[in-house]
């Protein structure tokens, strides 16, 4: 693989508010088309992080849910998930129907309306997928699209950014048969790229700054493909060690 | 806090073979100096991301065994463990003496001379320490320094890489009493930047391009701080849910 140059993680400002039916792929384009001044240009090559959030507003996965009612809350994680895997007072870990596991099934209370829960979106390769083709009808350029959401994690504090979806950029990067620079076999060889870059892309978001998009740039051009997140990071449960 | 411009990712190349005993501080400091062409020289601000691998062997835990013999392998991996997790053929989680829950105890035998695996850092944050004074002796700039490492996940294919040491930046950030962009308060609100600032920095690194540094700039002044792995990230086993 050729020597990267590095990768520039950019915000995009100036997004406006999403509501049900809004078409995001052309208020991203809006916002990094070449003649906005002081934002960067999409370029082809370019990753584009765009967050849960604004995704399930645009989709309309907004629920009415009074968010003082602890009982509410409850039933609704509930209702998202297949399986609950732990309880701790108000902490549910849940399996939503996606297979992800993560704390309250990915019911979203903040960053919504009041009295409004956002739910995950119903598929998020294929969330990622539209905005892939509508940056591509609107700008020219062939990007990897990844839809980001927060989760924690096992064993470790603190929440990191990880892909919930994913369109033309590998999700899982499989170095199978290449050797270290001893050249021995990897063993490791899986790696989580999108997870990666969602994690890279949340450094400039930030969950007080309210940035819901970010520009990825620099990653190898041999990463862009095919590609999903539900066929590749989902760990299916009999592969699974801790369900 | 800011709006952010942007946030560089920065592969450090030309460092040389690390052995017992390299001054790794010294080493990436020739590396980052001003003078040196075709590099960056490292700013005050910046957060220099160095993998386990090379802070392993300067700090010489490296130890002989039979790449080839299983149940030595094993040996080595109970030796470095002081809880077994799970074990399915080959693959044994456990929890390392530091507290980390990874693969074999993090004992890695890949990018090691054969017949030697490199045994985790004895204190990966007073490992980072040490290189953040170095880099401030040799080159005057206070940066912030993190010990990366790669793990895998419960329930999500592939590895990333995470922080298992840090000095000057904070492993987590937190943003209690903070607010969303609508007012109300945030509900998750520790946000663990010193995963996330080592998954960006892998995005460079690759596992197959043998690069051990990296170089993040433009991260929040605000996250500079004394900071710690071991008190900001482990998760004591009667907090963990996966244990």
């Amino acid at each position: 693989m050729p020597q990267s140059d590095g990768v520039l993680v950019l915000p995009v400002v100036g997004i406006g508010e999403v509501v049900p039916g809004t078409d995001l792929a052309r208020l991203i384009a809006g916002a990094v088309a070449p003649a906005v001044p002081d934002q960067p240009a999409l370029l082809a090559g370019d990753v584009v992080v765009v967050t849960q959030k604004i995704v399930s507003k645009a989709e309309g996965k907004l629920v009415p849910v009074d968010h003082a009612d602890a009982g509410a809350k409850l039933a609704l994680v509930e209702q998202e998930s297949v399986r609950i895997l732990r309880r701790r007072g108000d902490l549910v870990i849940t399996e939503t129907r996606h297979g992800f596991v993560c704390a309250n099934a990915g019911v979203d209370l903040s960053n919504v309306a009041d009295g409004t829960a956002a739910l995950l979106p119903e598929d998020p390769d294929r969330s990622a997928r539209a905005i892939r083709a509508g940056l591509r009808n609107a700008l020219g350029v062939d990007v990897g699209v990844i839809v980001s959401d927060t989760f924690g994690r096992a064993w470790r504090r603190g929440v990191t950014d990880v892909a919930i979806g994913c369109a033309g950029v590998a999700a899982v990067l499989d170095l199978k048969g290449t050797n270290d620079a001893g050249g021995r076999e990897l063993v490791a060889t899986e790696i989580c790229v999108a997870d990666e870059i969602a994690s890279a892309a949340e450094l400039v978001m930030g969950k007080d700054r309210g940035i819901p998009v970010a520009i990825v740039r620099g990653v190898p051009p041999a990463w862009f493909r095919p590609a999903s997140v539900r066929a590749e990071i989902i760990r299916p449960p009999d592969e699974d060690l801790f369900r």
